[in-house]
């Protein structure tokens, strides 16, 4: 998922999808690629290309790994948009799971410095000598030279655009959803399938994008323009296409072009008469249907800009509709307009509100943006889930969701451990047979450890088991690789661990039973598991619901919950069962538990 | 804390505050200011002004107090800068102690509402029906009609300007930290000294600012300048003061002024020659000292102006002496000084990017305001802790350090509750007196509920000890007021439960035991307490960390956190204690243990 193969694959994929003009953005891939260096510097390096820096391997736990993910996905948005406060709020409220303030200083240090590499590209750029990529600055689609004001009456047009984004943001999740299910079904039927269906795409698009310009009707040059009009080379905003010298089709100089430049033209400003109606509306129909048949196909794409583009053309529109009774200007109607139907699909808030502050670098329009934001949110909100969780759902990625369902309150961990097979425990002094026999026949990740016949320190009882803690699947075959064997039941002593053990080694993940050879004399053996454990696991009582469950597990960021039980007696194991979190997800416990599913419906209709 | 009468004190102080030209911020009590309205609101109006909407109660819970709270505070941080996202990172940042997108989602909603309200007054008030009040926009330090041109060799003032920046703010810290202490020895003293304090640090001030203005020269007004120059009026820019026409003093012009003027004139760029050092260098120390010796006296007071003045004084000073050297405007310079002061003192950063810029509109000047800020905060983080963590120890509040402490890693919880009084357990069906005598006798706020004697599901042992949950004191004296006894001990029913308890009356907190009179007959009767306690308590093993704890408790947001044993026997209670905020605070676990407080030393030299 996050390897060197893939790393390479979707550089060279998004590269060429940008380039052949498909309906799809740079910044999922981006986001992915960041993801994927992260990983691997995590890692110290890919694992089947023999270059390996040892001193990498420090970061090679779960916690750093996630940290460096993060960092990698907020560089991610910060390169693809310039944004890098918008990538750091990005990766707070859509990546991470879990957050902690050290985290917040991470990203911004990386997304700072991304930017200061970016800026130093652009210097060299402007200077010349890029060729073609020597325009831009640090903000995308500046729309600050537009003095911005508004009364109170504009709030109704301000409010209708949410609204719309909302409607037109939750249609557009619900049709994406149906089209991503048939293309799962199409891509299934096997790699050819798949190529076909990228291919018919690709020259769908190709064939609109070329021949919709010709229904455009060709438009008068106006000498105030500010770029000379019209333009036959490879940039320029007035493509003259078919049309006679002083003339140009303002439908190609929004289809034959780059994406990006196609959003800067839509936002252009103090324009009111650059484009018909009737062009914004076939772009924006044709924009539609290609967002929804684009994403899916097997090629990287990103949905921030496909959303963009529908968004900005629709708001538009709006402007040019409003025509008198607004004074705000149509290029500004645009970038509500996108931001709409962006919150609408999304349903992001802050961070959308900052990444589009960073495009547009516009800070007047802070407040009605925020308002647009607030309202298609709320509409959206009212239909369907965000995109990103329809998507998480159809790819049945654990990702554990941020507010517990209602049912969950009333279903105990305790019963939902019941329904699970019973927990495998092991002894702190364990027979070696039977740690290969646990690793071999289960595929648990971690195992309490178990002493039985201890006494508490209180003296009141004897022979009580205690729970000593947890031990993860990889110290077990660690040490059953490093001969970790006594031959009587003993405690050893801390140098004789720290002597066989460096703590990069227990920090690693990846060992395999499978590569571990065992005599039958060592069968007989002991291992002493005690310093391998660990000796503070986060517990739940069984008594505790699982939306509380839940939320310990989604704030502390935990792989293994314990469940401890509610009664104290001899004879009651400490341990009822343990927890990971696919057995906290949604689905998963419906499927154990039909009968929470016919309630929640009942609820419904 | 929050109450009605600290609300009215908080407004009527800053207003006087801030308009005697004291070096002080109106942030900090509009941030309070906020809070305490969002608290009001949630206790359903003040306690004892007898206005109380019943509606408004359905908030009187903790998690949605601690929301309004945390609402509260955005929304003032937004309407001190005009800054709706850095309101909302802010909070973010440093006020909550716990964090989720749904709160997220209610900052950003608090504070958009803030905007729109301020921009409809700025929107009245730029039609002139506000007198003095009549200037004035969205953006309070505009500085973005300044080209931003900076190359590879700017990077060395930069770095100048964070490190410098820095060790000034570690360096403030240490010396407010001094000066806070005398102050509270002060302070303590009584009323008198409380008011002299203030009196004598207020006339100090005011002396100031109106005698060294003598010491600088007056300066020609130049023709070029934008505004009349000199200036007599109550605004304006160039003061004349004591100058012959055609000239200004310009150490007037920042010192009679606000200090929101005197920010703004000394951001103000394309203008290297309005300032001398000399005025520059005078105003900086005077504002070191203000700084110094104003906050902590008896006026409510913010620290970000403070800090901004310095900082901005001191940014510009860098600039003059880099001279030619450089071609960032001295303006930004003071920009840069200001946001390094607040990062090596405040040691926030993305908030404090975002707030600077909101206040001062230059998207261009972002990645080098990033590298600032990271490079102060990294210098100043390795000499102390932040100005909130100082100020948040010296008063002794129960805020939980983000950071658990190396120690904290070896201490077990176990140990922890070892050290307290025995935690005091009630009975799931218990005496009436017994229950009457632990509320008079102790002060804890939850107990947890056993019940002796069961039969667990297993059906392996009889006799077992059962943990049922933890009950709150405010309902343990709701059951007593409303004489919910019972004759004989018996399990209630459940509509007996939702006759007696509405759910208003169960999220109130307020109860005293000293109002509830209970008769000796009475006493002798029974009270059922299984369906008014909380089942789902959060716990933690008895081997678990200290550390580990706290990360739980500022995750999830506890009060209370049950320690169950790590042993399975009969005799062993199933509960070994309960811990609170202020139990897991370093200084009072330090002075339980004192010998890690001295191998804690031991270490450090």
């Amino acid at each position: 998922m996050f390897g060197a193969t893939t790393l390479i694959v979707k550089i060279i994929g998004s590269i060429g999808a940008v380039a052949a003009g498909l309906d799809l953005g740079k910044e999922g891939p981006l986001v992915h690629i960041g993801s994927c260096i992260a990983s691997l510097l995590g890692q110290g390096g890919p694992d089947n290309h023999r270059i390996k820096w040892q001193w990498l391997r420090y970061f090679n736990n779960d916690r750093d790994r996630r940290d460096l993910i993060t960092c990698g996905s907020s560089s991610g948005v910060c390169a693809a948009f310039r944004a890098p406060v918008g990538g750091v709020l990005f990766s707070l409220e859509e990546v991470a799971t879990w957050w902690r303030s050290a985290l917040l200083w991470r990203t911004f240090f990386s997304t700072a410095i991304v930017v200061v590499v970016l800026r130093a590209f652009i210097e060299i750029c402007n200077s010349g000598k890029c060729g073609l990529f020597g325009t831009g600055g640090l903000i995308m689609f500046d729309v600050s030279n537009v003095p911005v004001r508004y009364h109170v009456m504009d709030i109704i047009p301000v409010t209708l655009i949410g609204i719309i984004g909302g409607i037109l943001g939750g249609l557009y999740n619900h049709i994406l959803h149906k089209v991503l299910r048939l293309y799962n079904l199409i891509n299934q039927k096997g790699k050819m399938h798949k190529l076909l269906l990228a291919l018919s795409v690709s020259v769908f698009t190709s064939v609109c994008q070329y021949c919709l310009p010709f229904l455009a009707d060709c438009k008068a040059c106006d000498p105030s323009f500010p770029e000379t009009c019209p333009t036959n080379g490879r940039s320029g905003n007035f493509k003259q296409f078919n049309c006679p010298n002083g003339h140009y089709n303002d439908l190609a100089t929004l289809l034959l072009t780059t994406n990006d430049d196609a959003v800067r033209n839509i936002f252009s400003s103090n324009t009111p008469t650059e484009f018909q109606p009737s062009s914004i509306l076939i772009f924006f129909i044709l924009y539609c249907i290609l967002g929804l048949i684009t994403f899916g196909i097997a090629v990287p794409s990103g949905l921030f800009l496909p959303i963009i583009l529908m968004g900005s053309a629709y708001g538009r529109l709006l402007g040019m509709a409003m025509g008198s009774y607004t004074n705000i200007d149509q290029g500004l109607y645009a970038v509500l307009g996108a931001a709409s139907l962006m919150a609408g699909s999304m349903r992001m808030t802050v961070s959308l509100c900052v990444i589009f502050l960073e495009l547009t670098n516009n800070l007047l329009l802070l407040p009605i943006t925020m308002i647009v934001l607030l309202i298609a949110k709320t509409v959206g909100d009212s239909f369907n889930p965000s995109i990103y969780e329809i998507i998480l759902e159809l790819k049945g990625l654990p990702f554990l969701d941020a507010h517990p369902e209602p049912w969950m309150r009333t279903l105990t961990v305790g019963e939902l451990v019941d329904a699970k097979p019973p927990v495998i425990t092991v002894s702190g002094i364990e027979k070696v047979s039977r740690i290969v026999d646990v690793l071999r026949n289960t595929t648990h990740n971690g195992f309490p450890v178990l002493d039985e016949g201890v006494v508490p320190p209180s003296g009141l009882a004897n022979g009580a088991t205690e729970l000593h803690g947890l031990i993860l699947r990889a110290h077990l075959v660690l040490a059953l690789k490093k001969k970790w064997f006594l031959q009587e039941k003993r405690r050893t002593e801390e140098w004789e661990v720290r002597e066989k053990f460096s703590w990069v080694e227990l920090a690693e993940r990846e060992g395999k039973i499978e590569e571990v050879a065992v005599t039958s004399a060592e069968m007989e053996m002991y291992i002493d598991l005690h310093p391998l454990t660990n000796t503070t696991p986060y517990t739940v009582i069984e008594s505790m619901s699982v939306a509380k469950a839940m939320v310990l597990f989604r704030q502390v960021g935990l792989r293994h919950l314990l469940v401890v039980p509610k009664y104290e007696a001899a004879g009651v194991s400490p341990v009822v069962g343990i927890l990971t979190r696919q057995d906290l997800r949604a689905f998963n416990i419906l499927t154990a538990f039909p009968h929470l599913e016919r309630s929640k419906s009942g609820q419904k209709h």
